[in-house]
């Protein structure tokens, strides 16, 4: 390798958490291979040039026992090694450490000179308050489902559910482009009948229809629905790429709000001592990524997240990152009705409630199902 | 919910083969949930539409014990369900299960009216031996690096990694488009460079620069590396999204041989008992995805596949998926060019041998590095 010293950095760095399952004879070890692996890739006593070694290998900053076998490392990485990409900050703050046991990303900071390069949600939590003119209480949200209804039986439900109040209403995330459920005859008869529903109720619920498509269609739908009257996105990052996401959220021919999906995501979470914190993946990843609401599976619902790893993720929802907005965290999967008073107590009233199939539960009237979770909404939050 | 019977489904289905953590008495019960999850996710008792019901749910087709409270499930979803798009058909396979503590997709099946939607990898094995003009033996490759090289230095490395016989030489994967490393400068000076080795040494060398880029921005790269003279692409799917490649495999104006990358994709497969097996991730679902060759870390480097691991890799990349072409799988990670003859041993000629940091400690003079990696290749293998 040349000794020639080129690189002229900047010096400044932003900070990665890991928990490392580790014993203390490894754990400065491991913590020393993050530096190197998630930045030159190359064995240590190879590398002669002092301003790569200076300026590009990651920094331990701090290095601490926080359970047993368990370290907390806190690694520097220069702030231009992550580029101006989504898609290479991610890769620094976890492509090949993903690969190794007993690495645990729990969560990060930016410098302003790195997250002022991400615009984040559009709208964020007082943008979406702002369009629904909702603004003292969790929002109510609810799917349109089951696949297998044709668009107009969607329709009709959606219509329902807006008559009875819901403020945002979500394509079910298994609605794509089939053919028995074409993309753009769903959106079309969604939107009317939403917005026929809002005329009537002087409301002004949103309908969000599920645009996760091939790349090359997902820009083409967020416009297509924009123009059929749609009120938002629902989109699933683990499946068509967070960078996606971060597409339409900067798009200003999309320019609607966005309720990311968990889909694909869970091997993220399965395991403890691998994988990302529920706070920086559902939180600070998806606002990075422009998400203006984050669907989460709820504690105590089919899923299996603890109430701890629900707290971590409203906590990313709002953390401090740059000048990027705090979003909704929208807790969903398998919720009943009779939970809103509990739930209105754990998450307060900057949430997004979603309730699917239990709306249906509760006799043939969806109108007054909806009203029902609306008023108990009112008198518990 | 209307009593109409309205679907007209062809009945064909696609079977995805999953292992449930579970007692007996739990398995049968959470392999009927996979099949709600997957397509309706809405309660059992309230779909009263028997086209639904017959239609749209998935089917259990077996269930058998295969170990200690571990049961295989074979569950059999309608091919309209996974329309005609990856995200979907990845959706099917593991989206909403993705959350679900134990369950681990192992495997899938196709049928032709699914399988020939997708034209997999553009060249696949016997395509890029083709071009290579290689057909007896397994590939070399490496990586330009480190990171913090300039242009200038990473094209004389490639220079002498083409003269000295290496076949494929990829972008580290932490090259992006950094103000130190610009994209553009850094594929026309490296692919200038392995172009004149090729005219000197009368060999084929290819050289694939990292395109995992923002997804605006992904296809002008690939088009501008074919018109700079590249000879192929990296992406790493986990980052920019399986879909991402897939398009750029599709894109005649790309058309260019693909590697994937691993990166950000670990935890698909640090647990044993949920995520993604590594022969349907690294194999099949990569094949899907358009890559002509899998990179993924090989047993005994820096990273903690084993052998039975890597094995069933190398069983995905040619197991039996329609018309979709067979593709090399390419082992990496901390290894040694004197593992060569086990490395042969263990997988055969039709691999790809990815080595890098040690080509760089074997002496200043890199040319014969790769030629004793070349030659350990031709008589070990």
């Amino acid at each position: 390798m040349s000794q020639t010293n080129n690189l002229q950095l900047s010096g400044e760095r932003f900070a990665a958490v890991y928990h490392l399952t580790a014993t203390t004879e490894e754990a400065a070890d491991r913590a020393w291979d993050i530096c190197l692996e998630q930045t030159v890739e190359f064995p240590d006593d190879l590398i002669s040039r002092p301003d790569i070694r200076e300026q590009i290998i990651g920094r331990i900053a701090s290095l601490e026992e926080v359970g047993p076998d368990c370290f907390e490392a806190t690694i520097e990485f220069p702030v231009e090694v992550a580029g101006a990409e989504l898609t290479q900050l991610l890769n620094v703050l976890f492509g090949n450490v993903s690969i190794k046991p007993g690495v645990r990303l729990v969560r990060f900071e930016l410098p302003e000179s790195l997250s002022s390069l991400y615009r984040g949600p559009r709208f964020g939590r007082e943008g979406l308050r702002d369009l629904l003119q909702v603004h003292d209480r969790p929002l109510l949200s609810t799917a349109i489902k089951p696949m297998g209804l044709s668009p107009s039986e969607l329709a009709e439900l959606a219509y329902q559910f807006a008559l009875g109040g819901i403020d945002l209403i979500k394509d079910d995330h298994g609605l794509a482009d089939q053919c028995f459920v074409r993309f753009q005859e769903r959106v079309e008869r969604l939107s009317d009948a939403v917005n026929r529903a809002n005329r009537e109720t002087g409301l002004r619920c949103l309908y969000l229809p599920n645009i996760t498509a091939p790349l090359d269609q997902l820009l083409d739908r967020a416009r297509l629905a924009r123009q059929a009257g749609a009120g938002g996105y629902l989109i699933a990052p683990g499946l068509a790429g967070w960078d996606a996401m971060r597409c339409v959220a900067d798009d200003d021919r999309c320019g609607l709000p966005i309720m990311s999906h968990p889909a694909f995501l869970g091997a993220f979470t399965t395991s403890r001592s691998g994988g990302i914190s529920h706070g920086a993946l559902y939180g600070r990843i998806a606002r990075l990524a422009g998400a203006d609401a984050t669907i989460f599976p709820n504690y105590g619902g089919r899923f299996a997240f603890s109430t701890d790893e629900c707290r971590d993720i409203v906590a990313g929802c709002d953390a401090s990152l740059g000048d990027i907005r705090p979003i909704f965290p929208a807790p969903a999967g398998g919720m009943k009705v009779q939970r809103v008073p509990e739930l209105c107590d754990f998450y307060g009233k900057d949430t997004v409630l979603l309730i699917g199939g239990d709306l249906h539960r509760h006799g043939s009237d969806l109108v007054q199902s909806c009203r029902q979770f609306a008023e108990s909404v009112r008198s518990n939050c």
